[in-house]
């Protein structure tokens, strides 16, 4: 089969043997993946991973032990635990410390046009939501992680940093829960989308109409994780959905100063993103910037990078 | 009176006015005070504080206006609200914007003989409580709070980071929770006063026989924060109780990718220090190491910085 490969420090289109899956798993066609920002990280280094990249998708299952799930479309999480460590008996697969990661970890990815992975880790996606959009099913799932994570309802006033994808999407999020939203972003043409969704924007450096209890920090920058401490109230939560490496060179006193709690998100349900998206909760399509088939993937990661660009699709399925 | 005043970069024992107090505040003739690590800090120009030093204290009610206080032995929480914003309204009154804070912000200290409060930061001193222990009454507040933060008991395996003053009263509060606790520390002779109250205790480096779900920074530096990132399980709650202005240098991504909950915390519940004191729960006394009158007060601050040193008491009264 055809797969975008990550190796020797080089992306290119390989052919690989098509993946044999193992007795508890499931084979699945690959439909539609999408780019995401780890994928650009692991190409400088990130990881080191090394073979197939990509762990958004959506797909068809192919073959499977339990016949009940060929031919339906799914979405996959991501994890995969080894099943008998405390972690995975006690529902912390995410952090197994033997755990595989699909396309990022000692897993093969899904820009491919076949991929494995444990049924359970298996999502059925609603009939109401589309392929183009069930793609946005894993970084929909991060977004609502928020709302298990820090007290969000309509009397909180919450602010998000970033109006990139990931930022978009935890702004939708919050804006859904009633409670007051405006997402501070460098980038006019993106706020346009949180605009047009009656999410209020601001510029960095523009005056907020309020301190907010809750900050999303989405930018993946130190200037941001600053900005976000500064800016919050005393005993507000801080929610860090983004990640940098290396040391921060940032003001940590607030946190103690001001009595915050500070909660690193990552990974989250999917089945309230898929919920979210058959109900029209949350509008993924205005992100698709541009869609490449898979054998143009190269170019698709490069133009992922650019200035500008939200959300880049891989059409696997017509390659 | 007879008060220890920083000024002009000096710090001093002057004379100063008695202070009057407000029709809601109290005046009371301080017995016996305790040095901070802040206090030490002011001296070098956090805060920019000046006038009396000095917030750890145990003291008598000289006058009132409800005559029930006067003769009672009391401990004082240390933040001054305006009264009538709306942090003060909704029990934040620490965190008003325009607060005093004894000997920290704009109002005097308790490095005196005599100091005034407003009569609703009082709190009776029980008698089974002796002065020398009510004055750990501030700092072993602010330990519990990590109660108030972060899900201790029976079940869990904290970590305690410092072995100075702060991480002893941390010690001794999570150690009282059934929790198992263990005290990372550099000096053998305060380890010692942990393993005397049954808590096992490492050096920085030594190996430790679990990885906490529960951490405590109490070293007040940016090593002792990086530790506690490293060392702590996925999910994990980390409790900041010690800070450090200016940039940090510290890895952050831990918290993102073990999904940590970092909490910030300072000031705790005087009452709860209080209990714990008069039911033998926290054992205090040790920790003082050495006692001077209030006109010795500046050989005792320079003695308080010193390496190996706990809690220096002032004897006030009797100076």
């Amino acid at each position: 089969m055809k797969a975008l490969v990550f190796q020797g420090g080089y992306l290119a289109l390989k052919s690989v043997p098509t993946p044999e899956p193992l007795a508890n798993e499931a084979l699945i066609r690959v439909l539609i993946a999408g780019i995401c920002a780890t994928d650009l990280e692991i190409t400088r280094g990130y990881k080191g991973h090394t073979g197939v990249l990509g762990h958004e998708f959506v797909g068809e299952v192919m073959q499977c032990r339990d016949e009940s799930w060929v031919g339906r479309r799914i979405c996959g999480e991501i994890n995969v635990g080894c099943g008998s460590c405390v972690r995975c008996l006690t529902s912390l697969s995410g952090h197994c410390a033997d755990r595989t990661v699909v396309g990022i970890l000692n897993r093969p990815g899904v820009f491919a046009e076949y991929v494995t992975l444990p049924i359970q880790n298996l999502h059925l996606v609603p009939d109401a939501v589309t392929d183009e959009e069930a793609v946005f099913c894993e970084p929909l799932a991060a977004a609502f992680e928020i709302l298990e994570q820090a007290p969000v309802g309509p009397g909180n006033r919450a602010v998000v940093l970033g109006d990139g994808r990931l930022g978009n999407l935890c702004s939708q999020v919050l804006h859904g829960t009633g409670g007051r939203v405006l997402t501070v972003g460098r980038h006019a043409s993106k706020l346009r989308l949180l605009q047009e969704r009656g999410i209020e924007t601001r510029q960095p450096g523009q005056a907020l109409p309020y301190d907010p209890d809750i900050v999303v920090e989405a930018t993946g920058s130190p200037t941001g994780l600053q900005a976000a401490l500064d800016m919050i109230q005393p005993r507000g939560t801080l929610v860090l959905k983004s990640t940098f490496a290396g040391p921060s060179d940032v003001d940590l006193s607030p946190i103690v100063v001001k009595e915050l709690t500070v909660v690193g998100s990552r990974c989250g349900p999917f089945q309230r993103a898929l919920e979210a998206l058959a109900n029209r909760q949350v509008e993924v399509r205005p992100l698709i910037s541009e869609r490449y088939p898979l054998r143009e993937g190269v170019l698709a990661m490069r133009r992922a990078g650019s200035t500008g660009i939200l959300k880049v699709l891989l059409d696997v399925v017509d390659s």
